[in-house]
């Protein structure tokens, strides 16, 4: 899959009004996740349903069709905001064209971040270097809700932002994952070792099998980008380096397939 | 992920000169696969040198920058036809923005669909009904390869192009795993029937987990739509439907992950 992402248009909303101006009314799309006044950008049935149903989510401002407020109101989804109507070209046109809102769009605050410290040390952690499609790190968070992991941790640089196109991708996985941004993947993965993880590294050149390591749990599994792979000081920082064995002519797959296969192997070898 | 894809641009070529021009020229983006006359656009190093490695492929032309004619050389590529040079801008040009050619691409015609009948009863086939996103149809396809899948087949409606997006997506796999085209898939899922081919359709309501089923080859796994899954006819006509056993909150797969894990089960079934 190609490492180049659609572009989500910026949302479109008036500039802001000056240092007093309501922050609701202040939707610009901003850089860095986490820092305060962000916006987060929803869009999508189980995107925004599945934030709705979040207690830990705090919206900004709802927008709904009318189709989509008779089926929130035939789901028995009650909003803890009540839903602005708009008609669906209005939704449209705060976004990219190929994006499909399904009536609802909600801006919200940003999920907050764990400590790599705060994480059990239990389970399975899955952790991107410098993934960098949206669409991807989405499918890779919904696959990671399929299998119960327990957080994903990715640099604070060269990651998308958890909105937009990833949301969407996420399929409402967003809600369901906690996502550890650091600064030092190096450095978290250190603090994963000390406290008891097995940390290991998808290599595409590795010479062990994935399938045929001990994987017990707590377990960390590193995925690097497409093409680049893992970063050096990451590959180094890992216990195990391992591939998936591929009996095919291609040797590399797309990083969401990848990463689907490394969690079915390690969610199999801890049943 | 979504089932929205980013739109190609229309390859950017002089209208047709008349009956008579030259069909190197007209590069017109058509609507079918197959039918002569189309012209399928290839972009990217690795989709386009695998295509320049595939004798099957057929050239009308192909476009490269000094760097990627540099690079061709370096590696010892020569092209059955040679490379018009062009600067990165005019490329560019010829794609979305968000398009990364490499320096190179390729016009090209499409590669022959086999007949349902032409497929050999050994190994693995894997059928999507009408999945439409290129994004998600090139990485099955990537992974497909990755797993020595026989062929896939797909449906002539409602189905993307083997071109472009899905191109690139498919990272060179186009080139290595035969496409099967037909119009109308409950009557190819017969046909495989009757050549002894064990059917089994991914349904995420189905009992059967699909690792624990027996899966026998010839084998052939049937994939749906993300939302709509297998049509109704589709379903009916396959052996057995299984799901994918997820313990996590989510239940449902981006497709290209649900087929990754599918063929992972399959090929391990049959190692």
């Amino acid at each position: 899959m190609t490492e180049t992402a659609m572009r989500e248009r910026q949302w479109q909303s008036k500039p802001r009004a000056g240092r007093g101006g309501p922050r609701g009314q202040d939707a610009r799309r901003e850089r860095h996740r986490g820092a305060p006044g962000d916006a987060v950008i929803l869009y999508g049935w189980h995107t925004v349903t599945a934030a709705l149903a979040n207690p830990a989510r705090h919206f900004r401002k709802l927008l709904a069709t009318e189709n989509a407020m008779r089926r929130l109101a035939e789901e028995g989804i009650t909003p803890p905001l009540p839903p602005e109507l708009v008609r669906p070209d209005a939704l449209a046109a705060r976004l990219t064209p190929d994006a499909v809102h399904q009536g609802l769009i909600a801006e919200a605050d940003p999920l907050p971040s764990p400590d790599i410290d705060e994480l059990e040390a239990a389970g399975l952690v899955l952790v991107l270097d410098q993934i960098t499609d949206p669409h991807n790190v989405g499918a890779i968070l919904r696959t990671a809700a399929a299998f119960g992991v327990a957080a994903v941790i990715t640099t604070a640089r060269h990651s998308p932002e958890a909105t937009g196109v990833l949301a969407k991708s996420a399929s409402g996985a967003l809600e369901l994952v906690p996502i550890a941004i650091v600064q030092n993947l190096a450095r978290a993965l250190a603090a994963l070792k000390e406290r008891g993880f097995l940390v290991v590294g998808l290599d595409s050149n590795a010479p062990d099998d994935l399938a045929a390591l001990a994987l017990p749990a707590p377990l960390a599994l590193v995925l690097g980008a497409e093409g680049k792979g893992l970063r050096q000081l990451t590959a180094a920082t890992c216990d195990r380096l391992a591939r998936l064995d591929l009996p095919g002519a291609i040797k590399s797959l797309n990083v969401s397939n990848a990463a689907a296969l490394a969690l079915y192997i390690a969610a199999r070898a801890n049943a």
